[in-house]
């Protein structure tokens, strides 16, 4: 979900490098795309590009609408290397693949197909059946990656939830009762920055709000937005002026809690049974991906739901010695451990980055 | 205090590439030179080299005499490259300074000086008499680290302390209340068989002993030998059957304890009123370096004692839930955290080892 996945790569293949060119086209746009998906797209002719774009927010023309509007003429017998399989239907913009047909592109490159089992493939199909050359799969797993919130809105109807914590060398995130002192160094603190960035919303439970009052914005990212924060308090123990609680925030709490004096206040309230009901709610809301800041009770309850994602440890290497891990639940064998794949370790400054996927 | 610390440099000044060749041979001993240091020598004349040498264990002769003995008369004019202060005093062979004198050497670089307060600076000022051009002080950090089993018998009257340990990505080293289960992988087990091979001890408490009972031997290692394993069992609940006390084992324990049974098995038997008592009686039996594998229990009582001087944390990407840190105390706040210095991460295998030091 960040930009430096992407590289410009120098010995591989063009193709590859275009899509990798035409990922970060569509991570421009990270956290402003939902319900839709981060999309970009390259034309390229005679190993020139031509054109490039970004699906830029919901409501907007699509990424392959900006990239042939760039390369106008010289879009005829060109290539379009696109992160998501270009659509074929009619939604608040006319369709794509019409685009791409009517502009006399000759080869079509998709990274991805479209998650919804009911148009998959539809627009590959179009396209082949209009005589261009399309392949499909190239980089699939980075794109996938990056479309990891709507895959999820699409499939599973929630939002990609990703936990984010930095930990002590020794596994503290935090001492115990007490506000949370800084673990990471400025570089690590900037790239949460940036992931808050790119991110639908936060989430932390009312332990954190009660401890330390959180703003949760965004700070030091130019081009920066807030991402909405959402407070998850089942026993309504947040009081109102919770800083983080501005409009637009949510409020997930009981079903029967009183919640009056946050609506006032342009707070989306959500009554949830579950914690599963609860990210079907927000799926609903239109967040596709949460990242999930909240202190180890909060962590331990989407873990323990089988409502982790992806995991980004910040590991600071010093030593606390008592003191809260990020998770404190449940109680299995360590032969039972859960395993990340797609693990990143990155050095950042004082810090190190670890980083790994739990769902596919 | 392993080899790939010091791999061979390409663009580095030719004296640097030196010396850390000269660290690389006395790396080939660690483990087998206490209360010796590890050091190395190399003999450089015209950019060739003529002479290398390793103290290979306590009695035998240093490495200057055996990378002299492989120049023989090509020393003549030659930098000799010393990873410690040459000796200019008769212990049990003969003093090196003479030797290099005799020799005919024309340029002595050193890394490191002799760190005892006695002794140290007498060797460069001896050489510097006989016209000798001597430099002293290149790569000595490295030099520092790689003796610090000797530094600090000399210095410190103790071991040098590394704790080691396999943990989680949320930082657990064991589910709670049962036999530990592999937490890293293949390449990070093989890793720390290499360090059982390069240090004097290793340590455990009785809960280790009584829960998995260990060997605590070298595996897989060509030419490997075990180091002395050193069991903490104040209050006497190790049985003397414990497959870790065999001939050549030591059992710290308490003042009083009945320990007659392990004596008989060819155990030494520590009786130590405190955790620096117990270490320093550990340095008096020429343990050098004390490589830490006991459960959290010994390990945070080591911390809070200050007696912790290294840290190896294989780190796991897995997720656990509930289970043991690697540290249960001291409480103390986030600020008062002990930061680590000289830090590396390195990839090993599927896991991630973050290594740093506390003291110096």
């Amino acid at each position: 979900m960040n930009t430096q996945e992407f590289p410009p790569g120098e010995a591989e293949h063009p193709d590859t490098r275009y899509m990798r060119q035409a990922l970060g086209e569509a991570a421009r746009a990270l956290g402003r795309t939902s319900p839709n998906p981060p999309v970009g797209c390259l034309i390229v002719r005679e190993g020139e590009v031509v054109g490039r774009g970004f699906h830029p927010q919901a409501g907007e023309p699509h990424a392959e609408v900006f990239a042939l509007r760039e390369a106008g003429e010289r879009a005829r017998g060109a290539t379009a290397y696109v992160t998501l399989e270009p659509c074929s239907h009619f939604g608040r913009t006319p369709p794509c693949v019409g685009a791409l047909i009517a502009a006399g592109v000759r080869r079509v490159v998709v990274a991805a197909e479209d998650p919804n089992p009911q148009v998959s493939g539809r627009g590959i199909t179009e396209l082949r059946a209009a005589g261009i050359e399309v392949e499909v799969g190239l980089l699939e797993a980075e794109a996938t990656r990056q479309q990891a919130g709507f895959r999820s809105l699409v499939t599973r109807g929630r939002p990609h939830v990703v936990y984010k914590y930095a930990a002590t060398l020794d596994g503290k995130v935090a001492a115990r009762g007490e506000a949370n002192g800084p673990v990471s160094g400025l570089e690590a603190r900037a790239r949460v920055m940036r992931w808050r960035n790119e991110t639908d919303a936060i989430a932390v439970g009312a332990g954190t709000i009660l401890t330390d009052d959180p703003l949760l914005t965004v700070r030091g990212v130019p081009g920066g937005r807030d991402p909405r924060p959402v407070i998850f308090d089942r026993r309504g123990r947040v009081p109102p002026e919770a800083r983080a609680l501005r409009a637009g925030g949510v409020l997930v709490t009981g079903p029967r809690t009183e919640a009056g004096a946050f609506e006032e206040r342009g707070v989306t309230v959500v009554r949830a049974a579950s914690l599963p009901d609860a990210l079907r709610q927000l799926g609903a809301l239109d967040l596709s991906t949460l990242l999930l800041e909240g202190g180890p009770t909060l962590a331990s309850a989407f873990f323990e739901a089988g409502l982790i994602d992806e995991v980004r440890a910040l590991i600071a290497p010093k030593l606390l010695g008592a003191g809260l891990g990020p998770l404190q639940g449940p109680e299995r064998s360590m032969h039972a451990a859960l395993n990340l794949h797609d693990v990143k370790v990155e050095p950042l400054g004082s810090d190190v980055l670890v980083s790994g996927w739990l769902s596919t």
